[in-house]
């Protein structure tokens, strides 16, 4: 596995999952903005660069994992990226952008003879460290075949194909984010209720989590809050992806009540 | 197993969970405030009676599920019912409360020499009947022990001691139904959305129960959901049980942003 790959985004998720990349044996090209974060993977014998384009190569595999779609639309149009890339050449993003910012993306990709795939994944840095991610993919039939091996290698414990219209496996993400975001919320408040009746949360926890939601989320979360630490902790990420969804689905017209709510819950709650 | 057991209130969960005593042997005194709704357990020898305090035995067993607190309230005071359960007498109440109406009844059959043990049941009457109920329970651990074997025979495939205050099984119960709540309605917005944005809703819910959410609410909701089918139908169970949560809450001074928000929306369904 010479094949080198190029590796833009080395935050929280980017780079266990770089590490990932190195560890099955490829050969990485890492840019980062700030290039202090990419030390590890050099250590590991990544080759660092200073220009996102240089990261790329010409008919080969470029993966991103931005902070947003504003980042992402930075990097793909920044000076020689398409360019660089050329024909054959593929680019996994996988950030959470809007639907509408990854098909966009698609069509300039398409344009200049490369191919966009989108493969945002669920999972924390934790996960991605044990390979224990899930990763929804959508892109051309043939892309998703080149890049499955990677995605795996990356710690994808499941891949999942939602077809080759790009901005599926986007809004996959967002539902999945929206509803982890929600159920998060509902157990801090719930819980908070049972803890104030004298009821500890945890035996709660305990028993929900082997009936009625045996879910990780439920187990993980459920945990954190019977703790007393915040799910979400001072992230920023869910009220930015519950916003991605809210936009979303205000695009197409679906009724936003609930994004509504956690939007307004989540502002006060970062303030 | 000839023990004589009341039963008092033979609803859509109270029908099947009396037919399973009577399926498992014991002996059924049953009342019901519509008489015909008992029909199929007379044909299967349920003695039916006419009076609330006739379905009780002195020392025995009655169990009660009932729509809410007031229904409750009204049969434990009406005439005859705890002079009859007397000394040693148990009642096993099962339907949904707020937690002071259990502590108030659990107050009162103690002045009364009997014992109140509450075990609201998560389950719907599919579920009953397919015994794969959940049952959470508090009270004294005398009388538990005298009723672990009949609920199990009512079809709880998995009984939670919440220890001897009565008031915590049923804040396991609110705390359960109100994440059911939240999951259901979040889930509708989120698919709504995604299959307005031509993404198959049943595709969303295959990943993610395999994945982030592997949770038998989940499962059953979601499919609900991408078949155009209301999770909660037309039911009032929902809103009731949000309003417990959140009376219970605001009682404690506990925050109820999401159970205010939900009420709305819910009180806005039913409209």
């Amino acid at each position: 596995m010479s094949e080198k790959i190029g590796f833009i985004g080395l935050g929280n998720l980017g780079l266990p999952v770089a590490t990932n990349l190195i560890d099955a044996g490829y050969t990485l090209q890492v840019y980062n903005r700030t290039a202090s974060k990419a030390e590890p993977l050099v250590a590991k014998g990544a080759q660092q660069v200073t220009q996102p384009a240089d990261a790329v190569t010409t008919g080969g595999i470029v993966v991103t994992l931005l902070w947003d779609g504003a980042a992402l639309e930075n990097i793909v149009t920044s000076s020689g990226f398409l360019e660089q890339l050329g024909p054959n050449g593929i680019h996994i993003s996988m950030g959470t952008v809007l639907p509408e910012t990854a098909r966009k993306l698609a069509a300039i990709h398409e344009q200049h003879g490369s191919t966009y795939v989108e493969a945002p994944i669920f999972g924390r840095p934790e996960a991605a460290a044990t390979k224990k991610l899930w990763i929804p993919y959508t892109g051309s039939q043939q892309a998703k075949e080149r890049v499955q091996p990677l995605l795996k290698a990356m710690g994808g414990q499941g891949i999942f194909d939602f077809g080759e219209e790009v901005g599926a496996a986007t809004i996959v993400k967002l539902v999945g984010n929206f509803l982890i975001v929600s159920a998060g919320y509902s157990m801090r408040e719930a819980l908070s209720m049972a803890e104030k009746n004298g009821v500890d949360p945890q035996a709660i926890v305990d028993m929900l989590t082997q009936t009625l939601f045996p879910a990780p989320i439920y187990q993980s979360y459920g945990r954190m809050i019977a703790e007393k630490s915040e799910p979400f902790g001072e992230s920023e990420i869910p009220l930015k992806d519950v916003d991605l969804l809210k936009k979303t689905a205000q695009q197409a017209e679906s009724p936003t009540p609930i994004s509504n709510f956690l939007h307004d819950l989540l502002s006060t709650d970062l303030n």
